[in-house]
């Protein structure tokens, strides 16, 4: 057999089958896909166009952010340690709504998307204004994204209300039907910021068009609170009624459930999207982590924006998310280390309706693939891959990352993207950012 | 004015006076303490031995990571996600009783002072066997260490029992009394593996010696019933009736307070060592750490051994220090990024009773210092530096560490360290211990 690339890594971890780590075995991508995954013996008479040694590096899928605002990351570190209204209503809200424009989510999700592409992410999920313009940059950056088409009752710098969302979204996804790296989701904001009308086309559309649907569900106790208050109902009881409780809705943070309602997600098959980091820094509440994984959810992995993060760092929030959950269900088993790479890789993939594609290494499946290395002194010794990956290593230890076979990170550096650029943009936008609001003082 | 280094950082984060971000300014070291911070004009005239400027870096205080077991770096990632009393009778206390000698302490202890030096820890509290092995990896490596004099009563292979635990302790105080980098504690491990007897000695012993006492205290909620099942009170309690409830002790965890211990740790002047990786992990609880600082307490933060933590990570601990304080008080206000970088230096230093040579860059200190790098894209743009250092920044981001005024790392490789021969230690310890472990199953 010939192949584009063969790699040699120290470990593969392929996500499926489950709690496998394989040693002396072999990747070989072919047009953008896994060609093959075998014993190296079986492959010693294979020829390839490059062949790469990774002699202390664990190869795996690429990781998938199943939540971010990726344009927020020129906000990040704008206002922290307020509590949620005053960030927002005194802080993110005014300078968005002056600010805002495609220049903004252009340059935003550029540096959001060399971040990510630096630290492992080959996938991310997005919710934004401008959702066209974050498709634009995701193609541009060789990255893969699930673009969120938003919906919201309110005036935007994007639409004047839900009518134009619904215009300018249906466009961006005729737009990027089959294109090799970009799919479109609807994204309605939340239960408390979107009207029945709306939701219902929401659900009507998404069956149609066979898409998945994104939204803020159970954030806080008080969106609970007033929904309670307004309509009677909790909003997982509202949108069970809208028809919208299903396994084409990804449903993010969800740090209020009840008993029944983790039974009734998991039944339905609904994707938690868990943003674990996001949520203690705003004091939203504890997602219940190891009871939905024990009820059989389907679960992700998501950085949120990094204005309430601060970053949109995998690893970091992995290793959050297995301290967490055992934190909140006292007890030290839950959630293992190998549990919450799924949730990073796989069940991000699945709750994107990318799981065909991506999110395992199984031959057939596109070639996101990243190698992390082991060397440094802080993952070693090494005893289990899987542990030094979740619980031990940095975002800086990703030394090479594919997207649909193409190199995106080659020792450290990303490939064909001007960083310099995105660097002096990022700098050039904080510091118009700054003046204004030291102006506004 | 002469000095030895001259330092022209972006900005210079000196904690004390607290809240202060400095720019546009210098600092100077000589004869390995600072000599001066002033406004770079004022030393425009200044010569230097050596001046470096570091145009996008914050420069502040080195990190003191308040409470570690640096030899279990070789059992980092042996064995996870289990519960405590599995994860310390099945694997940890097996491993250690078998393999614990000095040559153990000697490499373990090596690797984790590369790791802390590399992620800008210029001070460390152990608490070990063989604590004379880790003055003088410490002493070797060019690092500040608190060292804690182990007395547990327990045979171990570092001795019979508290008798000789004393003796070999006081030998090595007394060895490193007036060293310039190294300090012993006493260190009792916890109230249920300690008599009254040996506690009271302690008491006895610090006052005359002036050694703080760095104890576990109050980890689980099982050692609390425990002792209130086997002494009829709380180990706090029992800790105030035996004298040592003062500034003097440093308590490590802390996780199960009542409202009226809160205020009396905080009227005594305990210091509570805060580890909040460890206690996530293993489920211990969670430390009330906003309750305990709006009480007044003297907060440090550590990151306790890399078998449970599975890192010594000083910023991954400080971010998690700040959001699961936040989570934990339902406030996203407690526990700001300013006060968490106060906890990660100057109060470890207080709590390790080194605060008037180290802690916050104040003229006539020693010059621990570091320098982290803020230009990267993943802690840009910068609105504020303190916001980045604990919610951005990664310890690979830290450049360049001084210890008195000795240079321990320059562009991110330690000066004078033999890296290589501390990995393939490391390496081969992981190989001797999984090839028994695998032997034994």
């Amino acid at each position: 057999m010939h192949c584009d690339l063969l790699l040699k890594p120290r470990w593969i971890v392929p996500i499926e089958p489950a709690g496998v780590v394989l040693e002396g075995h072999v990747l070989a991508v072919h047009d953008g896909r896994i060609a093959a995954l075998v014993p190296a013996a079986e492959a010693a008479h294979w020829t390839a166009t490059q062949c790469l040694e990774l002699p202390a590096h664990v190869l795996l899928p690429g990781l998938v952010n199943a939540h971010t605002h990726a344009a927020m990351n020129l906000m990040r570190g704008l206002a922290d340690d307020l509590p949620l209204m005053r960030w927002l209503g005194d802080h993110i809200w005014p300078t968005e709504s002056h600010w805002v424009s495609t220049e903004f989510v252009r340059d935003g999700t550029r540096a959001a998307c060399a971040e990510m592409l630096r630290g492992g992410t080959t996938t991310f999920a997005d919710m934004y204004f401008f959702p066209e313009t974050v498709a634009e940059v995701a193609a541009e950056m060789g990255m893969r994204a699930c673009v969120g088409l938003i919906v919201i009752d309110l005036p935007t710098a994007y639409g004047r209300g839900p009518d134009e969302y619904f215009d300018k979204g249906l466009a961006t996804h005729d737009r990027y039907r089959g294109h090799p790296l970009v799919r479109t989701a609807f994204a309605p904001h939340a239960p408390y910021t979107v009207a029945d009308g709306p939701l219902q086309r929401i659900r009507t559309l998404a069956d149609e068009l066979d898409v998945p649907v994104l939204m803020h569900v159970h954030e806080t106790a008080h969106e609970v609170e007033q929904a309670r208050a307004g309509h009677g109902q909790r909003p997982l009881s509202r949108l069970d009624a809208l028809g919208l409780l299903n396994d084409a809705l990804a449903a993010v943070h969800m740090t209020q459930l009840l008993p029944e309602e983790i039974e009734r997600v998991a039944s339905r098959g609904v994707h938690v999207v868990h943003c674990p980091e996001s949520n203690l820094k705003l004091a939203s509440g504890f997602c219940p982590l190891a009871a939905l994984h024990a009820a059989g959810a389907s679960l992700a992995l998501g950085t949120d924006g990094a204005a309430s993060n601060n970053d949109l760092d995998m690893f970091g929030e992995m290793r959050t998310a297995a301290l967490l959950a055992k934190g909140v269900a006292g007890d030290a088993a839950a959630m293992p280390a190998a549990e919450v790479l799924r949730m990073a890789t796989l069940g991000g993939a699945r709750a994107l309706q990318l799981d065909e594609q991506i999110g395992s290494l199984e031959v057939g499946k596109a070639a996101d693939l990243i190698a992390v290395d082991l060397a440094p002194v802080e993952t070693q010794p090494v005893f289990d891959p899987v542990s030094q990956l979740v619980y031990s290593a940095g975002r800086q230890q990703v030394t090479d990352v594919w997207v649909a076979g193409r190199r995106r990170l080659q020792a450290g550096e990303l490939v064909e993207v001007d960083m310099a650029a995105i660097l002096a943009n990022t700098r050039a936008w904080g510091e118009r950012i700054a003046r204004r609001r030291e102006e506004a003082r």
